[in-house]
């Protein structure tokens, strides 16, 4: 079942990805859909605009007028949005009209408020040239009847809310998100509600994985520390398998005292690969029984949450139906050099500061150690050491994976020091 | 109260921040707290390893053994993590040892066991050198009982979890959230729930804001459409400012139908701006009564969104604490020319692609009218044409502000493609 030789990160993403059914469909209302997936296309059940309407408030006129400079016409109606116009523009006419409005007939084009100027009586002076169909919103210009308007997989964005309100769909078909355990294991661990004992270690990796389980959208479920005993393990395991992923830290080193993979194929489970090329994360596991995955993630937090990055996001991503499964990177320049042996995909946890010049520059958190738990709540990225990499050099660019709360900045590309 | 210059974008962010208040302090569980912001600092309640614990699976020894390549060393005792070690380690002993374990007293340095040989008996050959120290983790290394673990201000990402966890603590203090009133103005539009009528425009407005609001983790309040009667409006709008932040599309344009601002003025709201040099965009307000605050969003669907993303996002974040206010921006190369006349600010709508050098392209996505909704739904990012430009060649680079759903990318940074 598993390959001799470790995999690369990618050749473990795409072994990962190979093994993930895609989620059935269900129907949520508008108001739950975000970050969800469609799971059919939406058609617009009319034209949008429903008719040609004013992009401005102004005044519509017949661009036939306007050849010269300074025409002045007489102001006929007013038309607001929601209005029906009353009355056909004819030569010397203009409507004086709001943004969203209609169109009257015999007008072909908008002259902005600001481009006129109000003269005595109904009468007003247009300042600029005016060609036929300047800021006129025309029927179906953004979508007609029928017309696809988010295909099927589309996630629903903010935008795509609008969109679909826009086509009155006060419910949708979406993929369904993943049932997702998290498990704990290990003898050393005290949980969150325990008295203090300072012979043992705080459990943090289950609180950790499920919070970055929920940053996906997802509620998990959360089973508690199984202790290092192979029936009370199986027993754990079992009910996590009830779930359409369970995830489970610790215990899965290669030493003497590894009950999760055997506890894993005495119940069926088949296993996939145990060893990525990556530090930290090594030993990482995917095992699949039916449409059922298991992460055996290690035991120590950063690696815990490294791995999860790099195989369990991708893989509840794919599960919800969505096309974009990983995070994004962006290009930075290292403030210092990072040594590295060939051999493993390394991931340096670092800080991003925004330069004058606009581009990043990426500072490692300090102490890389896996246990240090710290870096991970510090860190914005983490910077990308390819496995055949013999170090990076001081200002060499690298890519640094966005973390969750990278999405934001502290300055704004508008503020002063901005290019 | 209003100068009579419009502001820049830069020069509205700086205004509604200086009016922004900071969000009273609440104490949630751990398990909801996930991209929230501490109200306070936290500290470490031990030290973290809480002894010198291994960090890998091997063997514990004395690094004064282990001078020559090739030593051979009797196995004492198994410790597992949770283990306290019953045997001191002396010379030519070692302890087989677990990741996390206690590290037995006269070890002094951690071998992993892919670095050794078994041999019969309880004897082990070590392969390689090793130097004091070498994968032990320090009591304390991590933490110190006492010091700051996580500052105030931290935002409560999953790493920030983890560490909450490891310092037991299963109730956090954090800012408040803003309750937010979400508002669409005119007579045009028709419900989500109303029956089809083609002579109105379906109301979406409210729905992607709503859900823009949603996206920073804040469920708004949904006040409905106000007609653009006098009354009726200032009723919606009294309703509104029972909030902290209330946000009203539609309505505020500077034709002669704009009931909202002389609604605003009436019910005691002071107006800080009104114009802001941008496109699409212009017009935008800020009110403030007391301490809560109105912001007035063009009518057209994506003006309103791209004020939203400017000026409500970071007012909402500041509130909520946050030092990060705004949207994270990429450097792009374009994929074609974008034209721009001097004077205001522009976004345009981009999708982004990655290419075989791991850089960004950036693309219009087509018609850039301010009535196209389905460019928000399409978009990956606004492209900053910035307000002094006149026109951006292809080939160029620009700054592109990430918008929702664009923290993910379809391919790998270990994609095969990837440098």
């Amino acid at each position: 079942m598993i390959g001799k030789t470790n995999l690369s990160v990618g050749e473990a993403q795409a072994r990962v990805l190979r093994h993930v059914p895609l989620g059935g469909v269900e129907e949520v209302p508008l108001e739950c859909s975000l970050g969800r997936v469609l799971a059919g296309e939406v058609r617009a059940n009319r034209d949008l605009p429903p008719r040609d309407v004013s992009a401005m408030d102004g005044f519509a006129v017949r661009s036939a007028d306007l050849a010269g400079a300074g025409a002045v016409l007489t102001v006929i109606e007013d038309i607001r949005a929601g209005d029906r116009p009353q009355r056909s523009v004819a030569g010397g006419q203009c409507a004086r009209i709001m943004t969203g409005a209609p169109v009257p007939s015999g007008a072909d084009a908008v002259v902005r408020v600001e481009d006129t100027r109000a003269l005595s009586g109904d009468r007003v002076e247009i300042l600029v040239p005016v060609k036929a169909g300047d800021d006129i919103r025309l029927r179906g210009e953004t979508l007609r009847n029928g017309d696809v308007a988010l295909a099927a997989g589309t996630e629903i964005t903010p935008g795509a809310v609008g969109v679909l309100a826009a086509v009155k769909r006060a419910r949708v078909l979406v993929r369904r998100r993943p049932r997702v355990a998290v498990l704990s294991s290990g003898d050393e661990l005290e949980a969150l509600d325990a008295p203090f004992d300072p012979e043992r270690i705080p459990e943090s990796n289950g609180h950790a994985l499920m919070a970055q389980v929920r940053a996906l959208g997802i509620e998990p479920a959360y089973l508690g520390i199984a202790r290092d005993e192979p029936e009370e393990l199986a027993a754990y395991l079992r009910r996590g398998l009830e779930h359409d992923v369970l995830l489970v830290s610790g215990g899965s080193s290669v030493g003497t005292h590894d009950h999760v993979r055997p506890a894993l194929e005495a119940l069926g489970v088949t296993l996939h690969f145990w060893c990525v090329e990556m530090k930290p994360g090594h030993p990482v596991a995917l095992g699949t029984r039916d449409e059922r995955l298991v992460f055996a993630l290690p035991g120590n937090p950063v690696s815990s949450m490294v791995c999860f990055e790099q195989f369990v996001l991708p893989a509840l991503r794919a599960f919800m139906g969505h096309s974009r499964l990983f995070r994004r990177d962006v290009t930075a320049t290292l403030a210092h050099a990072v040594k590295h042996k060939p051999g493993r995909t390394e991931f340096v946890r670092v800080t991003l500061r925004r330069g004058a010049d606009g581009g990043l520059t990426a500072s490692s958190t300090g102490m890389q150690s896996s246990g240090n738990l710290c870096s991970m709540a510090q860190a914005d990225g983490l910077l990308i050491v390819p496995a055949d990499c013999d170090g990076l050099a001081a200002g060499a660019a690298a890519r640094v994976q966005l973390l969750d709360g990278a999405g934001f900045e502290v300055a704004s590309v508008f503020a002063e020091n901005a290019p």
